[in-house]
């Protein structure tokens, strides 16, 4: 079912990239990466960025996409 | 780039199913879709679930997600 075999990220982003987001990835440690792993795709360019889940503005990030929805 | 021409969500799982949750998808509004949308893939089954960004438990699965890594 398409799990990863390992971790997906090496390394994360330093630089706070919120606006340029499209979708954020939140995948829970499992039997292959014990690590919580966050992969933003970015909007223009459709590339995969790691970030850094115990970075702050990483946070920030998530509870502004979560916090901004209105039906 | 892979975006969806509309919005993946019809409707959103009520039921807290928060420990059955292997990875949780935030796709920000866009030109196709208005809406947040939350969709979670199920550990055992690898089935799709939309989450409804509003719920209380939906926000605190998130939180626990993001709140839960330690490097």
């Amino acid at each position: 079912m398409g799990v990863e075999l390992h971790c997906r990220c090496i390394q994360t982003e330093s630089k706070p990239i919120g606006r340029h987001i499209e979708k954020v990835e939140l995948i829970l440690p499992n039997s292959h990466c014990e690590e919580t792993e966050i992969i933003a795709t970015l909007k223009r360019t459709g590339e995969e960025v790691c970030l850094n889940p115990e970075a702050p503005w990483v946070k920030k990030v998530i509870n502004k996409i979560i916090s901004s929805s209105r039906s």
